[in-house]
């Protein structure tokens, strides 16, 4: 399998849809990337398991991380890609495939950029945080996403999306009472009282979010309970931490045993950075807030301010009918490549 | 295995408990009883499946069953029996291989009873109603089960309990709303707010209960579930029936999709009958409802009034301890005897 770089951003999104690589099995489309990227001499190419990073070593006063994951949930029946009436059809193609065509282009046609650009594409982001391959490697190899500012090309519909939202998952529990699940009926009390946030966070709009997302509880069909468990999910702004989300939980559930089964903070938008700040501009319209969470917390956690920018509509990805707009790739691609070589 | 029914009472439902009959299993029992049952010339043998009915034919006036199941829950590190401190401990010994153990010295002892008498043995009692001894004789051969009045030996602590509540099983399904499980805190809100009704029966007073029994509801850790179920249980006095029960449920759990998984019905006490009344009175003190359900509720849909009656704490069954206490089977033999030979 080869990649031929110089293909349009969507015909090299339609290759890349072809080429399948579901979580864990991203090996053969790594191969692809890392060789096609080892052909251009203007990059420094590093491979670590199934991430491949290729960078430019310009000496420029500033870097800029472009980073895309190159796995895909399972597929559904929906390679391989196919176009119709302008649409771009497949497993992937709009999370994130496209994006990262955008990438290899980027790194193929701008060998000499305005700032020093890194390159990174990663495995396992559609399944558990441990596998996750940007985790991984910020790490075992954090110098290699250092960097003054970092975009994650994940699909936000061609709008800049600042930071992320924050989630974490708890089990409130309820085992007092004469009857648990009755109890837990107060639990629920509390979740449809909940009043959520809406806070700004840097001229940003968030949007907290406080919900059950699973409840057992139950014996036997004769025996009234004696536990009740109440998964929720909570969602909360970047201006908390996860601890400070854990408080919060612990208080909103107050005489509850309240016990976190996993948590990630999010991520600050940081408009006011200068480097975020140019690129928001340079791509134009009104940013927004990311509601949901992603790899951009990661970033944060090293410093590095990120932001949210691809192709595709972010409420299509994961279905069966995956599709991206085709003249949306090329867009990104022309927006893109306009500001790194300025 | 041979059982000698000139032991003591106590005596042989320690014989009795060292025979393993977990429902399924009763096989070696019943040939034990049945053998022992054989050799009294004064009683005609059936056998069919793992039940067994031993049957006196005097031509009285009035016939009375005494029923019992032979078959206990699974053992629980609880065999063999022993004694200690006057109490018989081991699986079964309490529910209800005394009563079994009554039975079977009243059939041995009272060869020429005031009334007919018929020992029903059965088995599977414990277990899912479709294999219950009781209910397949009730059914293929209804004749074995007949009589004026009968006497089910459960443990009830040596109490006349009356009739039984019927019981029923439904699924409560929330699937409207935001959040399914937010919108199944409604369910739960109607379950605390229910009062039961505590009705006096035939001069009895029964306590109706209406619990959530199960509940379950959730996709994913990160997905907003469509669907919540509440599995409820509905214990209802016998002055309702099974189809009065129901009508009574949906109409509490109007608005929602209500789903009956099982039900049964309850069985009046029938205290006016003159059977019921004189058994009443040779037992001693006050009758009281029977709560649970109980195959009872089987001779009443056979239009044979019915009370339970035996020796053992109710409240013992099914436990690792399960004990009985030894002068509590003797006496509840001396009245019994008492009485058929009255």
């Amino acid at each position: 399998m080869d990649l031929d770089l110089s293909l349009a951003a969507p015909d090299l999104t339609a290759r890349l849809v072809d080429i399948e690589s579901v979580s864990g099995s991203e090996g053969p489309l790594a191969d692809t990337i890392e060789a096609a990227l080892r052909r251009l001499p203007h990059l420094a190419v590093h491979r670590d398991g199934n991430v491949v990073v290729a960078r430019t070593a310009l000496g420029r006063a500033q870097r800029v991380v472009l980073a895309g994951h190159i796995d895909t949930v399972p597929v559904a029946g929906n390679l391989p890609s196919r176009v119709q009436a302008g649409l771009l059809y497949g497993c992937g193609s709009c999370d994130m495939k496209a994006g990262v065509a955008v990438q290899l282009r980027l790194a193929a046609l701008v060998a000499e950029p305005g700032r020093d650009v890194t390159y990174v594409f990663y495995d396992c982001e559609e399944i558990e945080a441990e596998r996750n391959g940007l985790l991984r490697l910020s790490r075992g190899r954090p110098e290699l996403l250092a960097g003054d500012f970092a975009v994650l090309m994940e699909p936000t519909g061609g709008v800049v999306e600042g930071g992320c939202q924050g989630t974490m998952r708890a089990e409130i529990r309820a085992w007092l009472g004469i009857n648990a699940i009755h109890e837990a009926g107060r639990i629920l009390d509390v979740l449809r009282a909940y009043q959520a946030r809406e806070p700004d966070v840097d001229g940003l709009a968030y949007h907290e979010g406080l919900n059950a997302v699973g409840i057992s509880g139950g014996v036997a069909g004769n025996v009234i309970p004696d536990e009740c468990v109440v998964t929720v999910n909570f969602r909360f702004a970047p201006d908390r931490s996860a601890a400070g989300a854990e408080a919060h939980l612990r208080e909103v559930f107050a005489g509850w045993e309240v016990a976190v089964t996993d948590a990630a903070g999010g991520a600050r938008p940081g408009l006011a950075d200068p480097a975020v700040a140019s690129f928001v501009t340079a791509m134009g319209g009104a940013p927004r807030a990311k509601l949901g969470w992603t790899d951009v917390a990661r970033f944060d956690a090293l410093g590095v301010p990120a932001v949210n920018y691809g192709p595709g509509d972010p409420q299509l990805a994961h279905r069966a009918d995956e599709h991206v707009k085709i003249t949306a790739i090329a867009e990104c691609e022309a927006r893109m490549r306009a500001w790194l070589t300025a």
